[in-house]
């Protein structure tokens, strides 16, 4: 299990660095990160959908970073674990082996939230 | 709008080329192949929400031909026009405007689709 | 050299395709598309940088349609020769021969586009 | 079958091309087609498992162009339609069903070069 | 050199996330990893060309744990170090300079598991 | 901020392991080494636009080690922060969201290499 510093770490740097290039003075970068959080509001697709189509777009694409962000989330819209996998099957069929690595991340942080939320503690982002 | 004869063509040339794969003796392939079409059944996911995510794994990865194949089979899915262009949003987020010549393509092939269903014209595959 | 219809075929399936997307009525597209023009007017680095940086991006990411767009705005904000060939050498050297076939096509495109100005032609796009 | 014309056109346009490329002036792009060259020379790998390594790089990499020019030189070191599909099948499994596309555009190729050698043709590049 | 113990470390994290998603009930998954151990093993080509295809394909996708895994495969069937950097320019010819921090890895995984055979110490996997 | 130590550990291993490449005698590596930094010298194109060029490939290619490279090449060259962050926008717009994690990384060494320079001190490379 990642320890509960790991993503409370990841977390941390994100919110920083984000803080950071919001602030940069780039105003094209910042309504990209409006455009970016908008994306996976409620539309004709519910949120739970987007959050997977996050999650299997940035596996074939191989960032981990993305990965967990989005394993988080759909921890967070009730994906089940035989959703998660058949997502992470996708991936898999569509991007091939390369993509494994890229899975055990995505396991490992998907076990650590569904751990969480079996005790009743919150996931933050 | 693209051609009748270019979707049907799509169709020949794919069938065609998977039946040489496919009996050319090499029974790891054969085996992809198979595991490949299962992966898009219906499971703790629907076909639906399958299709869209091999839709958006295809098009962040950018294989036009990947794209008509998942866009087909999400008009056959009845995948709605705003749920359709939602997930192409996902893709262009995700996947940046590198994608957009695919998104391009995407919308042709599913206008197309929706023209022949609103004939009751079937879209074979 | 491309057949000045094959330039102009590609500028009026662009602009089509476009108006369809940018009509689909969803909204988050639309801004996408409108922070993408935004991205590469003059600020701190003049225009002919930023579309040689378009086109570097496009190359190693080889996608003909953006590299064909990113060619023809490097011809209208001057670039020469010399300087088309050193952009194409970072692509060369960054993304490796698999670039080739690409910057084959952005030589063409590029020719195509001198050789129109050497005839006071204009380049739409 | 690829029409003979075909894959004719194809390496005249690539001559044509390289030929431009060549006499830019550009130096370094010059040096990096010389060193493209050698790379495949046999050394202490003999050429056809090079060439081997090749296909499997612009599979994975899905560039039809590199793939043709790969294949070809494949066929002409002697690789049998067993060791070609063996190699098809790593690409595959390492990169995924979005290089099906390019294994039909490879196995086509393959079958056209071993029909040429069938037929004692040569296969020019 | 890299420490024992993160060749070691690497291979228990390996073990230990493929038994949890080999464990996790998803068949097709399952079934790619299956496929994935066969495409290596001899057929038409000899396992050490297999795994330099599968060390070629994971340098020019650049996945460190993948080219850590046939690095160690490739030393335990033998692959020479002129061999090895043959493959390894193959490798950075194709995919570019993007590649030549993938290839420090290489080689250092290279060179560790080489001193280990100097030593007779086993590399298992 | 990244600790002195980090860009130091990472000068040295790029160091260390470039020049165990470089004599491993493979001439062929040794050569597109050199090519590779003859690529980023004065030509038509002055050095710091070369490097902002390289910059933006390494971003949407997504390789960490390039970019820091570049960074520190480009705070080198002068670039200032906002010129930093429009090419940074024309990365982010071409390549999606999927490179923010790395325009974090390129964030975060621009500002270590920046206040270096506040205090006069070197970065080396």
């Amino acid at each position: 299990m990642i320890a509960l510093d790991d993503l409370e770490e990841f977390r941390r740097y994100r919110e920083r660095m984000n803080d950071r290039i919001l602030n940069s003075g780039n105003l094209e970068i910042k309504r990209f990160f409006a455009l970016d959080s908008r994306t996976y509001e409620k539309g004709a697709l519910d949120t739970k959908t987007k959050e997977l189509l996050g999650l299997v777009a940035s596996t074939v694409l191989r960032c981990n970073d993305c990965i967990a962000y989005h394993v988080i989330r759909c921890a967070q819209e009730g994906v089940s674990q035989a959703e998660f996998f058949e997502a992470m099957n996708v991936a898999l069929i569509v991007g091939g082996s390369i993509t494994i690595p890229h899975m055990r991340r995505a396991v490992e942080v998907f076990d650590d939230c569904k751990q969480r939320q079996a005790k009743n503690q919150s996931i933050k982002l």
